[in-house]
């Protein structure tokens, strides 16, 4: 709903253009599906605009994502040969993070994820990205494997102009309370409940 | 949550691979964000598995989803050109349908619409697409411009194993009826709320 009027204008000082510019913080939250594949669809956005992308994946899995990653990786090396787009970074857990030396050992679920936050924060301090998916990272929030104030903190106060998505269930209060737009993802209806279980294409 | 296990296992003869190889129809509703974005994600899993993929947008508009139709009609030329991914295709409403001849004259919405979705049910008769993204599409079954009972029968008998998306709100109860997976995207908090207008790289 791009032409959409908004319902009250603030008496925050700043004009429309400003006000517009500002940078979001989003969350896609709820049961139901499409939380990831919307948060991919925003990254197709930011490359066309030429922005840099970073992609990174909290939970652990061998094929989640595989056609997103292909993608966006493919629209990444678009950029670099031809200057199309913008370049784009998909880091993920597993045997170890893609920036990190460690790999192999990844028994540490936790220490993993810790770690993969503090690089979040590093390169928000720097401002490395225009849009960072943080894909399913309410889960390490959940489980206490990230502290939820230090997330919020460093994501409210992140410098300069970088669009932030975070995905997964389960939301906590204080990250939705951060945020400046929010969508529950309600599952209405879903195959899985008259036994039907993913396929290739459409769940990865 | 690719590895999740159904929670029922119906009796109706198919075997498990048989039931997982379903084409799907989906529908995403509700008045939150992420609908068509969501569409669009799908659409990209759909080029890296090869598939063919016909995007129609049935609603007018100058501006909305470019982004999208940039890098899926970019992807399309890669296809093209190196075999990598699925073709693809993009129509819109607006001066004339993309296939159409007839250019210009867009006074009767009601009649392109119409038009549109002639031909989507033409092509579904010919198996054109492995994915189809009826973008917006409740909203022209919402104002009497298609009918929907007419809808429900081509989406439901469709043949082969073309999986379907249609977007939009208040999507009709006969259509969420049919549909295998229904995701309704409710709106929990949004810029405009606090007198943001939509911005470029994320909006569209």
């Amino acid at each position: 709903m791009p032409k959409g009027q908004p319902t009250s204008v603030p008496d925050d000082g700043l004009t429309t253009r400003q006000r517009r510019q500002r940078p979001l913080l989003m969350v896609h939250t709820g049961p139901g599906k499409g939380k990831s594949t919307a948060a991919f669809g925003l990254a197709l956005r930011a490359w066309n605009q030429g922005w840099r992308v970073g992609v990174f994946q909290f939970v652990k899995s061998a094929k989640w994502r595989i056609g997103e990653q292909t993608v966006l990786e493919r629209l990444g090396q678009l950029h670099d040969e031809t200057g199309e787009g913008g370049p784009v970074e998909w880091h993920k857990m597993g045997s170890g993070w893609s920036w990190s030396r460690k790999q192999g050992d990844e028994t540490d679920h936790a220490a993993a994820a810790a770690e993969g936050w503090a690089e979040v924060k590093r390169r928000i301090a720097a401002e490395a990205h225009d849009l960072y998916v943080l894909d399913e990272f309410t889960y390490p929030l959940t489980w206490g494997w990230i502290d939820v104030d230090d997330v919020v903190a460093a994501l409210t106060a992140r410098p300069g102009r970088q669009h932030v998505v975070v995905t997964g269930r389960n939301a906590d209060p204080r990250l939705i309370e951060a945020a400046d737009l929010v969508t529950e993802m309600g599952k209405v209806k879903h195959p899985m409940d008259v036994g039907q279980k993913g396929q290739r294409g459409i769940e990865w």
